[in-house]
Order: C-alpha cells, then sequence, then structure tokens
C-alpha cells in the first residue's frame, strides 16, 4: 500500500475543481488514500450539504473494491450478481463519481470522489482529477 | 448451540484458502459460530478491502438463517417474499459466498462467508471451507 | 448563518498547516461552516490516522456551542456541569485544538479542528489558522 | 504504508495464541494493517464474546495511533490531556492489549489486538505476538 502525499492530493483536487467550474457545477471533491482514509477534501461554494459524505463514500467504494464506483453499481442492481452490496462497509455509494487514483502506475493509490452533479458530470470532474494525480 | 473448535476452524479456513489459491483469486473468509459471532478470519495477500466486511456479513447472514446466503438473495429481490430483508439484522450480504458449517452432522455449527471473486467464485471457495470442516 | 467562501477557508488551513511545518508536527486541519459541516480537510503526511476523526469532531464542537473545544472540557470532568457532554451530538472533543472562526466579527462563521500532537500544540496550531481567517 | 503479508500476520497470531496457552488464558487475538483493516482473526476455545469486538478496537487503537493501546488511556483520563478521546474513531478502547507491529523496523506495519484476560494479561500475550513479527 502506498502513500500518497498530500501536496499530490491538493494537485487532483485542484485539477477536478478547475473542471467544476468549467462546468459551472458547485461539487464536493474528496481524496482518500488506498486504506480508504481521508486525505483531502473540499467543498466548493454552493455545493449541496448532502454531497459532503456522498463525495467522501463515492472515494472509499473505489479504495475498497479498486473500480469506479459505477461499476459496483451496475453490478448490484436488482438480479444482479452483488444485489445489495452497498449495505456493507457502513454503506457504499454505488453510482458514477468515485475513481481509483494509480498515477500511471499498476497499482491503486488511493481514490477520488466528486458529488454535487448528475453522476455522468461527477465522473468528469473525478476523472480529471484523477489524471492530474502523479505519485 | 454447539460450539467450534477454533482449530477446526482453522482447518476450515485453510482448506478454503488453498482453494482460492488454486483458483488465482485473493479473498477474505470468515468462519462464525452458530450465534454469528465470529471465530477465525483471514485476509489473504491482494483481497480488496470491501470483502473484509462482506466475508463477515455472508458469514452472519448464513448463521442467522441456517441457509447459504444467496437463498435469502433469490427471496429478497424486488416483488420477493422477504423484499429488503438484508436491511435487518444491522445490514446482511445476500449473494452468494455465505454457507452454513454442519461437519455432516444435521445441525448447524457455525457458517463460513467468502468474499473477493465473483459471487459464484465465493460460493466455490466456501464449499470447500464447508465441506473441510468436521466437529 | 454566514457563508464560509471555499477560498477563505483554504487560507485558514494553509495558516495552520504553516504553523504545523514551522512546529514540526504533522496534523489534521478540518474546517467546518457556522451549521458543523465539513467544508476543507487537510491531512499532512505522516499525520496519525487518528487525528482524522478528531479533527473533524473538535471543529464540530466548536461550532455547535461557538467555544474553543477546551472550554466544554474543562466543564465535562467528572462533578462537573457538563460532565458527559461528549456523548451528545455523536460524539464530541473536548479538548484543546477547536476553535470558532469570527473573522474579527461579532459572528461565527465557522470552526476550525486540528489534531496531531498534544493538544497545546493543536491549539496553537488552530489559533494560526483562526487568525488568518476572514470573512 | 506497509503491506504485511498474512503468512506474517499468522506467526504473530500464532506466537500470541502460544503465549495465552501457556498462560492459560483464553483470549481473542486480532491483527489489523496500517490502516487499521483488519488481516487476521482468532477467538481462542472459551474465549469471552465481548472480547471479539474489544481486540479488535485495541488493534486499530493502536495503528490509528501508532502507540500501545494503554498509552491514550493513561492521557485520557479525568482532567488528562485527551480526556474522552476514546469516543472518537467509531469508538476506541485505550486499556492495555494494543501494541504497533514494526518487526524491528522504524515503521509501523499494523498492530496486533489481545483481550480476554486482565489488561495485564492481554499485554503479555500482545507482546509476544509483536515480537513474533517480522515484515
Amino acid at each position: 500500500m502506498r502513500n500518497i502525499r498530500s501536496a499530490n492530493a491538493r494537485i487532483a483536487v485542484d485539477a477536478a475543481m478547475k473542471k467544476a467550474l468549467e462546468m459551472q457545477i458547485a461539487v464536493c471533491i474528496a481524496i482518500v488514500d488506498a486504506g480508504g482514509h481521508l486525505l483531502v477534501f473540499l467543498r466548493m461554494d454552493r455545493a449541496m450539504l448532502g454531497s459532503i459524505d456522498i463525495s467522501q463514500r463515492k472515494a472509499r467504494t473505489s479504495a475498497y473494491f479498486g473500480l469506479n464506483s459505477e461499476v459496483l453499481g451496475h453490478a448490484s442492481q436488482p438480479g444482479g450478481p452483488f444485489y445489495g452490496v452497498e449495505n456493507s462497509n457502513g454503506g457504499l455509494i454505488t453510482f458514477a463519481g468515485g475513481a481509483p487514483l494509480t498515477g500511471g502506475t499498476s497499482e491503486i493509490w488511493g481514490a477520488i470522489g466528486v458529488s454535487g452533479g448528475t453522476s455522468d458530470q461527477d465522473a468528469v470532474i473525478a476523472k480529471s482529477g484523477a489524471e492530474a494525480f502523479s505519485t
């Protein structure tokens, strides 16, 4: 398990925020380490209060499973192989907006979670943050 | 209520681990007693963090209902007779990977829960553990 | 309730981090708004994992009561007038390191919570953050 | 943050169990990684059910703060600098029986938690486990 430096986590947050500003969406952005523990968090002006928790859960979901959060969501629909998985681990969020941070390596260093727009918008913003992350 | 000896629980864990290694899947394996209380737990190298909690919930689900976890999952789909049952008991996991331990008797001595692969893979690994269990 | 702008919250975090670096202590720094909701969070490299939660609880304690966290701690010792108050509100932290943010006004705009050093050190760092905060 | 191999975690558990058998005390033994996540758990025959949770919380407390659990307990007595800290992080256990695992390095790789005897006995057993741990 690798340690993300807080300065590098902030770079990822700033890249995500820049994207959100371009898209004119106010979001919460959370970065967690590979163990799912919070590293950096930012709530943009006018972001919904409900997004504070959701962004962190999306990040934790991605870190715990090494997947984009929506991958788990697709597999946990009624009739799906992981139906109800969101009830584990203290409550997961399994729609889009959570993404692993690899920094171009083959390892998962942590994850980013974004909440505030539609889940598709959140995923675009999370991707911008993840792409800006380097180890 | 019968008491599983910890040495026998470990034999079941080792059998499950051996199967998982053969299948080249990294899993978490949990054994609970007939009361659903944790007896032995093992997280294999590289298993997802999210599987720690899921494996234990699968085992508890099996112990609490005396069934393979997926039996409950089939009955709790939307429209099904136990729809929403996963919200009881502090949160159940109702897809495959949890199995009762009987040791060839007619009684339930405890349960094994496995998480880390697909739910079908987890069920195969749990079955190996359950078959290796003797009282 | 006044809204802290996230840019101003970050200035306070940066001032606190600068002080912590001078003191050679790795801390977690949390800023909450007047409603106690997380706005900005930073975990410095090598800060203890236990401080993630404590820093946020200190900030929330200060925001909820409009006081430095240790004021509540003095009043909640055995035999004191608020004995056990830390069990309210989902769990408070009542030792030093939480401080209200007023920005020189007569109103409480939010609070800062710091954890990672001794509680005295945490209070010094929190004070640096609070003094750098402007509305 | 370093990864403990599960085989090495088991060696530590076995050393702790051996010590507990010598002392004729039935305990629960938990090993967590540096992020506080469960790696290996063993409940010995006749150990109290209440020790399942306590052993895991002791281990998590040691991992989160990088200290023997009782160090935090001494500092969190009434009038002490961290009074009430046990209410953080989902509930800590701050009496003896939790110890960091360093494997003779200067880094914390995880922690061991033991519960079942007196806290002094638990600490002796945890120490045996910690001493047997190598990276």
